[in-house]
């Protein structure tokens, strides 16, 4: 057994610490492809906030980096383990320590998974808006890390505007309080909104306070059918234009449409360039969907299908659903991009996605949150033929390339982790990352937390 | 002339370089009491980023400090300038770069004016929310230095919420770009809003992009009188327990409304102990209204009045403008503190703080953003008598203790400058402090930045 376990295990139960080698390396990944990852020393699973500061104390004095992971959903690598770390599991902190309906905020630990709390807040009324497609296992604490998005973000924002406040434990187990559980608060520097989405590279999120919203109606949704990515991209422009609040605004271009096809015989209209999908949670949804309606047919819309009820509503949106699966199914592995531009800039996004995917002869199928501008292109490959890799690759670093040159973000909602940090650089500017690794180094001056990750 | 203004000339129109003793003095302060302000060398009023980053070339080269303003309209002392400094005002950077309907932002200089993009937004049926109660002499530059709230905060948040993207000149003249354009974006540390509520202490802002919302429908609102704050504060509990959304709810003590009786004529209720306002923008605000003035009355509010159209509404919330004026006509001073708690401790909050009024026999009037639990006691005095201003600084501080104890924060939204930096440490604690100071390190490291605030 070696110093790190014993030391480890001294202030740990016996089934928080696991050394078995083929346990380890089965925490060694998220979801992303194409991202490196390293053997984990050990993995921990601790539960309480003091076994946490065990952790990193230990860890510092023996400077050993240690990566924080949640549900391991992540589409970065974030995640990922390096060689001889610890692995730092939150899943086992997984209690919802308070829901209060007056101050409309939950305290949560960090491996609350996103759809239990959903759930817990909603029996009380209220609603947390953050709903990431992996939300029926992905984590709290993950979603901080990452900064994750969701449908419902063209109306109710991301995780970022959700979280009020944070404990933390840093590199060397000290424990921070930062922000508050009111509903204002500018007491120096927002130490909180800094911590999300900096993908476990400052801290260890031991608890969070997040606002809530009062639980909305039930959705309405309507699906139009467009002959080009333009027409579809100008509804979308027009209904934002005139101040429609959409609880989602969906777009899936044709090979995502055959995707889903394909894969669920769900019969979507194959003939469609680009599908469009909106819903509403308004006090009167088949009010709102009949503007929007007329707004898509105006725009060139062959088809508006409303559904009448919340069961049409569902079906409607399964497709939407689908969509990743069905992509993830035409070639044995996917990339899935993430890049978000001016919503006005969104047509030109998804035609010259095309037209890479052309150029370097692959399937990339689209879907996006559209009323964000926030694309996701899935490049389809085989990670086996080489050469299908490398173009797989080099498209998927001109649609990043692309985005910027509209406007855009490298990263509307995945986060950067492993594979998008030399693009992270790009983005930022020189200045822009000498600033964010000087914060780095106030917060782990000794570059232990989450190593190779953002920079 | 001094080395540092000749200069400060060499990249500066003639005009833009304030030297005249009487004229720097009256930079010297923003609205803040009890705060220690210095003799500025110089003011300077740049046009454009490059003269700005002149300046702070210069500043850095000579090491003399900088103190950025805008329309000084601040309650914390933060934009009070300290002895030989240079005072940085962009009142002149006051361009609306574009405003975009499709997209909902708009690319702003500093030196805007909030009611100015306010109406030029609205022009183009768009809504900038944060109303901070100067918004007709206030800056956006301002707005983001000290995080600034308003009425509308209860429905539409606080100016963090609106700022996605900054240009920032950093103390050695370099520029730094942040955050985005496009609705979503996650990559790397949220620099952004890091500057938000920074209070200059950071970098210069020059450049701002802000998210806007669609204009909403125009306002009603009610009056309800309680017999005490408790009944008044158990309404707001139960209207936000509810999940309504008022786009205001405001509370005023007996003393406050007295004092605009007096100041006014208004004629308000003078028995009653606390007046609450509510407003809705809502479709329906009648609806809304009637729902509200029930709980109201079931709380045990003796009267209700809800407007019937926009005239009348306006007449009702002048009572709440006139708050701050009328209780500045008590005594020849006022001390208006700004503490937050979790709205449910509101009422502990209002009744302690007539027991400090009490202990230290001064008038403290109390106005609430109600729906937020943000308190503004307005401690009144006489500068000119010591014992009464110990009292009214040994009172305002224990407001802030009080605050703190009910889980609150010391400032929801006026900052904490000079008037509250022993304060910050006590409420951060030394982790917290540690870390921020850190911070300020990276981004100024010889500390010429607005020296002696927020620490």
């Amino acid at each position: 057994m070696t110093d790190l376990v014993a030391r480890l295990r001294a202030g740990l139960p016996a089934d928080a610490v696991l050394t078995d080698p083929g346990v380890a390396r089965s925490y060694a990944n998220d979801m992303a492809s194409f991202c490196a990852a390293g053997s984990p020393a050990v993995v921990v699973l601790p539960r309480t906030v003091e076994q946490v500061q065990h952790v990193m104390r230990t860890a510092t004095a023996l400077r050993v980096p240690v990566v924080p992971q949640g549900a391991r959903t992540g589409l970065s690598g974030a995640a990922n383990a390096s060689d001889g770390c610890v692995v730092l599991s939150l899943v086992k902190m997984d209690r919802i320590v308070e829901i209060n309906a007056v101050d409309r905020i939950a305290i949560v630990e960090p491996g609350v998974i996103n759809a239990v709390l959903s759930r817990a807040v909603a029996e009380q009324g209220l609603y947390y808006p953050p709903d990431p497609s992996s939300w029926e296992e992905c984590t709290i604490g993950g979603n901080i890390g990452t900064a994750s998005g969701g449908l419902c973000c063209v109306k109710y924002g991301v995780t970022a505007e959700y979280v009020l406040g944070l404990e933390v434990v840093l590199a060397d187990g000290r424990l921070l309080s930062t922000g508050r559980r009111t509903a204002k608060g500018v007491a120096g520097y927002d130490l909180t909104r800094l911590f999300v989405g900096s993908e476990g590279t400052l801290g260890i999120v031991v608890r969070a306070v997040l606002a809530l919203r009062p639980a909305p109606p039930e959705q309405l949704a309507l699906a139009a059918e467009f002959p080009s990515t333009a027409a579809a991209c100008a509804a979308v422009c027009t209904i934002m234009e005139r101040g429609h609040a959409p609880a989602l605004l969906e777009l899936m271009d044709r090979t995502s449409v055959r995707a889903v096809n394909a894969l669920t015989h769900m019969g979507l209209p194959e003939s469609t360039e680009a599908l469009l999908l909106a819903a509403f949670d308004t006090p009167d949804p088949s009010a709102d969907l009949a503007v929007v309606g007329q707004i898509c047919t105006e725009a060139g819309a062959t088809e508006v299908v409303p559904a009448d009820d919340a069961a049409e509503s569902e079906l409607l949106l399964q497709a939407r659903r689908q969509t990743l699966p069905a992509l993830e199914a035409i070639r044995p592995a996917t990339m899935i991009d993430d890049v978000c531009v001016p919503r006005s800039r969104l047509a030109d996004m998804i035609d010259g996605t095309a037209a890479i995917a052309d150029k370097y002869d692959l399937t990339i199928g689209v879907c996006a949150h559209a009323g964000d501008g926030n694309t996701h292109p899935v490049v389809c490959f085989d990670a086996a033929d080489p050469d299908e890799s490398r173009r797989a690759r080099e498209s998927f670093d001109e649609i990043m390339a692309l985005g910027l040159e509209l406007g855009g973000t490298i990263t509307g909602e995945h986060g950067v982790g492993v594979l998008k940090k030399e693009w992270l650089a790009r983005e930022l500017g020189p200045v822009g990352v000498e600033l964010q690794r000087g914060i780095k180094s106030v917060f782990d001056p000794l570059g232990l937390l989450n190593p190779g990750k953002l920079f």
